[in-house]
């Protein structure tokens, strides 16, 4: 405890030398700079070379981006996606390539539009909620009250009934000290709907969750919880919603048409897309990396999250074309349906409920390509959530300077793994610089262009590192 | 000449002391620090402390943006602007505020869109250019080559015909040094139709004229030229033209269907919108002031170029409430159609043709409300352009260094302004950082939102004090 620095390696193991024999190292502090450091900083310094000379993750993601294109729950673009992902990790040589059935939710579209209709016609950019109805045929035309959160709209509610409210929370600009501010804001994406019809709103609209917008409609998911009647939920650019409250602050009540055709069918048919590099001693113990492989259906899913995805298909074939087989599995999950229903993590922890005791880790990339941080760990068990921090840090210290920037810290995971946090697996968040994520997030500008190759095979690189000392450490993570 | 920046003050002449009585300098370096300079330096103080304390400016710019709106050469939000300037420039007691008729060409968009047909459906951004012809009803559905330039074009040419063509010219990231490379990129919205029709291309297409995009797409004007056959041509965003790129590229060839419905209408009535700060001494003699009040039919026109507007009625607004009126008139013009025809630029030159002696100076600002760099000035009398920006550059060197950053260079103008460059009026572009200004620039993203209130402040600030330095000085602007 005194030299946390070294608690990564202070353990009795073996492992294979250059020369193929065992050694055995001693728990104590001299580790550090022992066999064993050296063996994973070289076996670092091996995986980082090779995956930064040259991989096929930008090849894989812009085949899904270009070819594929975007991958809503329900569409044909998500199977064929998870078709080609099993195919294109079976190829790769990868062991139980699969696809395991997820049914899930089918939100639909459709045709939408918003304008402003009075003082004068301006077509809005707008994207439909997730989850949203529809309005009539022809649409709903009412003036709109503009209110930045949920204690205007109840200052005002007297005057709400029969509009349409528009939630104009602004997101401040990225802080590299608190994040994105994303919560705040996108509260009125989830809930606004809710709220506004409570107060006798005939639809809602919200602002854009996004500090920089050129004319950029963001969508997501909405949800209706207990409301008693559902308005139709729809998300405008920060610049539309600013016409709308700028008219309204210069005395002029704007009108607006709304129009969405927007359905929810029957559960259709999904799946995760799975394959795993078995480990070489101790199999049935498995460290789950991945992403998410359904999207919204504006963009190409690029950053969010076939970045993701990418990353953890490739950091398995570098591991392989490198001949480095861990002890244990690492396995490759695709989840499907993270943006709007969570089935794909929820069906996955239920489906591996008898293993999930043997999966050590699972780490998910779920915050695009940029720059990569490092990673935030969570556990149930304090005590060795402390420790898995403690040793990430120590595994991330091998990493070559080629990528700088890296650290451990508490807290974090991701959406599709948060069911197995019940099962006590400590849940890994893959971190990456993240000033300009929310730009592109959830918009129709989230495209394959957006993707610096450099960064994204810094990441596979990091991911392939982190992932194959977390599986072939002698003792399981967060133990010592 | 050994004292350049002394230039401006070492004349003979007479200006009004704060006594009223009139005192004479002699011709002198000793006149840098003399009681003229002073009075400038004070002029300028009080102009920039005073606007910056607090100005109509923003306020005239939102009423233009959010009441009016954008202005397309033929619409009734360019009538109104015009109406709307002519009544705000009366109403901050101008003298002679009025509109000149100028009949300017009337082209409309109509209902239009672009999408990816095979090998699936993807929605383009696209805007069709300023000056098109229309798809047949329906549309035309085409395979599409993409080149680059146009060196690409002819080396391909024997595949063209039948196929739409995309232009997919890259524009380069901003460089300080070399501005932002819109000419090389600009080239295929103005000539592409002409330049693929040439090949048997059905319609063409370009990349977005920018680096910076969020599915954003930039209209314009373009032309037929000599062009035997007219095609439809049209933007698409840069990350439409990229998934067009990345897919030849993969070996799959695109098909698109563009649909336009653009008309050219007969031309329709518009006009200049003018008001003066009548000078005290020399009425007669005149430094214009402007931008233009057309915008493209996307956005608010607000960089462009409501600001440029806005700067030149508020700088005269400024200069009156100083009760500073110089000897000389300056003049406020703001130009129709400067986007899609120049005819109000045109019609200026030609209508005051028989004062273009008594212009003095010609200042255009039509970069945008960025942080102020100064001016570039041009002549066709290259001595009297070097003695202008020598002036120039000690007018600015006047401002206080609250306004930090600006110079004065030999090059520049604008395009309104150009048809007066025959009669040696000195033509002078107001420049400002121009980073951001292309991403922007002609998108529907040009809106109000976009405009750094305190920086349009310090526009309105140095273009005040140059222009009524250079209206007040005692020898013309390049004299000596």
């Amino acid at each position: 405890m005194s030299h946390p620095t070294a608690a990564v390696l202070t353990l009795i193991l073996a492992c294979t030398t250059p020369s193929g024999t065992f050694v055995s190292v001693a728990r104590g502090d001299d580790v550090v700079n022992g066999p064993l450091t050296q063996q994973y900083r070289e076996a670092a310094k091996r995986i980082v070379t090779a995956t930064l000379e040259g991989n096929d993750a930008y090849n894989k993601l812009e085949h899904l981006c270009v070819n594929i294109g975007h991958r809503l729950s329900g569409s044909a673009g998500l199977e064929k996606a998870i078709d080609w992902a099993v195919a294109a990790m079976k190829k790769d040589g990868q062991q139980n390539a699969h696809r395991e059935r997820v049914m899930v939710p089918h939100w639909v579209r459709g045709l939408e539009s918003a304008a402003m209709v009075s003082p004068r016609y301006v077509p809005f950019h707008m994207l439909g909620l997730g989850g949203s109805v529809s309005t009539p045929a022809g649409g709903i035309t009412a003036p709109v009250i503009v209110v930045s959160d949920e204690d205007e709209l109840n200052a005002v509610a007297d005057q709400v009934p029969g509009k349409i409210v528009l939630f104009n929370k602004v997101m401040p600009p990225y802080d590299p000290e608190h994040g994105a501010g994303y919560g705040a804001t996108v509260r009125y994406r989830t809930q606004g709907a809710r709220l506004a019809a409570q107060k006798g709103a005939v639809a809602s609209l919200m602002r854009s969750v996004t500090a920089n917008s050129l004319r950029t409609p963001h969508t997501g998911a909405m949800r209706y919880g207990d409301a008693e009647r559902k308005i139709p939920h729809a998300a405008i650019s920060v610049e539309d919603a600013e016409l709308l409250a700028r008219l309204q602050a210069r005395g002029v009540t704007p009108v607006v048409n709304l129009r969405m055709s927007a359905k929810t069918l029957p559960d259709a048919v999904s799946g995760n897309a799975i394959a795993e590099l078995r480990g070489r001693e101790l199999p049935d113990e498995i460290i789950v990396i991945g992403g998410h492989i359904d999207s919204w259906d504006v963009g190409h899913g690029a950053h969010d999250d076939g970045a993701g995805c990418v990353m953890a298909m490739e950091a398995i074939n570098v591991l392989r074309k490198l001949n480095m087989i861990p002890r244990r599995t690492i396995r490759v999950v695709l989840w499907t349906n993270e943006e709007n229903g969570l089935r794909g993590g929820r069906a996955y922890a239920k489906d591996h409920e008898n293993e999930l005791e043997n999966h050590i880790a699972a780490i998910e990339s779920d915050s695009g390509a940029f720059a990569p941080r490092g990673y935030g760990l969570s556990c149930t068990d304090k005590d060795r959530e402390a420790v898995a921090v403690r040793q990430m840090k120590e595994i991330l210290s091998l990493i070559p300077d080629s990528i700088s920037g890296l650290d451990a810290k508490t807290g974090g995971g991701g959406a599709d793994i948060s069911a197995m946090r019940g099962a006590g697996v400590v849940l890994i968040g893959h971190r990456v610089e993240g000033s300009t994520y929310f730009d592109y997030h959830h918009t129709p500008a989230d495209t394959i262009d957006k993707i610096d190759p450099d960064l994204l095979s810094q990441n596979v690189a990091v991911l392939a590192t982190v992932a194959y000392i977390l599986a072939d450490m002698p003792e399981r993570l967060g133990t010592e």
